[in-house]
């Protein structure tokens, strides 16, 4: 059973008021000695202050809800660690809600963290989420009251506080670079078409073809999931599309063109050059190194945590914040240099 | 700001005490009609029931906390999913502690959660926690009231309830099986020895060597700390010591040798085979497929959670329960087979 107030007064024979008094830090006329044994009673039986009574009483939790898709993508699971770093500097605990990217998660966990008392929200919706969910899960947070912050994903038709990457710079930096070693037939691996987030890394595609006048040939972009399952399709359509390099919409469908690759014998990167996206700590460790988009996964707990605390300590109208940080390109060893020897 | 009930029964024109009875699903005698009024006028104010409140009352919160040491190493990752999903399915939400590996934040989590009232605790400690402090947060714990499952990493001389995998077994069969495949000169690659864990899986290793009649060599053990960093100095000393297969602690370190031996053009599994640990999610997408030792992470999360939530609804005193689950081995493609030609 949990140790109250009443039980250390109890045992180290002081009143209620006095034990009170003390352990909540209020002024009081105790003296020392006894404040020093009611401390050390309070220490030994293991009392904790209840935190639900002083939430109720100052109206916060300093709780804070994290909704995300799937802590097993490492994107996520280091996107979730990072909000959790930014958010203990500043006091805050995380309740954390993982919706496997099934969508009507998202609603069920929006409602329970509301429920829950939690001062503030992060969310990074699912893939699938049809448009009138989206909708219907922005209005209930904004009626809530509860202050939130978007990450990654863009709302449809909903424009809220928010932290997200360059996704159009991102796709033009990862093409650009393909070209600029000599690629010109260059697959494209995206994420659900659904996303802004890969609609956005595939006009960045676009782009960089345009710039160097390279037409866009629609049979070379194939839809994935940002996870693994696609890449024996895309495989084959790649090859038989006669591709030299693919740029992926992310890291782990990536690392699947590298499994691909190897079960049809095709060399990365002297035959196949591979670009990815998020620069997940795994890039590093798989061979050859992955060259890839950086994104600054410190930087995007750090700064929606930061505009998540600002909503919740001020009382005042915020314009909304729309955060766009800057995507960079890391060169590891997956892309071919200077093909065509330029 | 967050609406109330008195915000709803201002709007709606019933009495305070009409709309608390209502939205509290209390028993009372207002009509059907006035009832689907004020649920109607709550639902479009996006009213929610104080969580806060509700819990003070019955003294319970439905949250459950865990702490884990780093959720950007994949094993953790999938087991926090697994733990909130095996939560979920009860009920209940999970607050999540990342201590980083920094030890000291153990405590600090376990104080945290203790104030907010979770109704109970999983942790799985830190890597280098020391005795005393492992000892005093067990203390911590038991007198909190809390109820606590302790996962994965044994406590130092205290007994709590607990779920593990069957670590001197997995050493045992990742050995045994490249013992099997004709190898006798076997490098162990371990995690921190600090750790029951790694101290566990170095016995089932060098339990499968006796059996054989191979001699233990204490120079073809390197310790490493589950995470990348310590592969490149490993990957030296078995070079040195000429030998024929790794068995790695963990999936993550085996990737690692990966990228060492590609550097120094080593062929796996032709020139060297490689277990590892775990069976995360990359060990199907990494070339060639990592050969492992599964862990059975959702029935770890299953289990943990079942034991804790039969603690936080009985009042009764419930004997210590200590599940042990069984690994097993996973062959991929990372083992040279029948070496030697037997």
């Amino acid at each position: 059973m949990r140790v109250t107030i009443k039980d250390v007064a109890k045992k180290c024979g002081f009143s209620i008021t006095s034990v009170s008094l003390v352990l909540n830090n209020k002024e009081n006329k105790i003296p020392e000695s006894s404040r020093q044994i009611i401390l050390d009673t309070a220490e030994e039986m293991g009392y904790r202050p209840n935190r639900l009574a002083v939430g109720l009483l100052k109206k916060k939790t300093k709780l804070l809800g994290l909704v995300i898709p799937d802590n097993s993508n490492m994107f996520f699971s280091e996107l979730s660690k990072s909000v959790e770093v930014a958010a203990r500097k500043r006091g805050y605990s995380l309740i954390y809600g993982n919706t496997s990217d099934v969508y009507s998660r998202d609603y069920e966990y929006l409602k329970l963290f509301v429920d829950h008392q939690v001062d503030g929200i992060v969310i990074t919706k699912s893939s699938h989420l049809p448009e009138k969910d989206d909708i219907r899960n922005m209005e209930f947070l904004e009626k809530s009251g509860v202050p939130f912050v978007v990450v990654d994903r863009q709302p449809k038709g909903f424009k809220s506080n928010m932290v997200t990457v360059n996704n159009v710079t991102g796709g033009y930096l990862a093409t650009r670079y393909l070209i600029e070693q000599g690629h010109s037939r260059i697959g494209c691996f995206t994420g659900p078409l659904g996303l802004t987030t890969s609609q956005q890394r595939l006009e960045g595609y676009k782009n960089a073809l345009a710039e160097s006048n390279i037409d866009f040939d629609e049979s070379l972009v194939v839809e994935g999931n940002f996870s693994s399952g696609f890449e024996s399709k895309a495989m084959t359509r790649f090859i038989d599309e006669k591709v030299t390099a693919i740029f992926c919409q992310n890291d782990i469908m990536a690392f699947g063109i590298y499994r691909e690759a190897n079960k049809f014998g095709i060399k990365i990167p002297a035959d196949l050059s591979v670009v990815g996206y998020d620069n997940i700590n795994l890039c590093d460790i798989v061979y050859p190194g992955l060259t890839t988009i950086h994104q600054p996964i410190d930087q995007i707990g750090e700064e929606s945590v930061r505009i998540l605390t600002n909503l919740i300590d001020t009382s005042e109208e915020v314009p909304v914040e729309v955060k766009e940080l800057e995507p960079k390109l890391v060169v590891r060893s997956s892309v071919l240099i200077n093909r065509g020897g330029k």
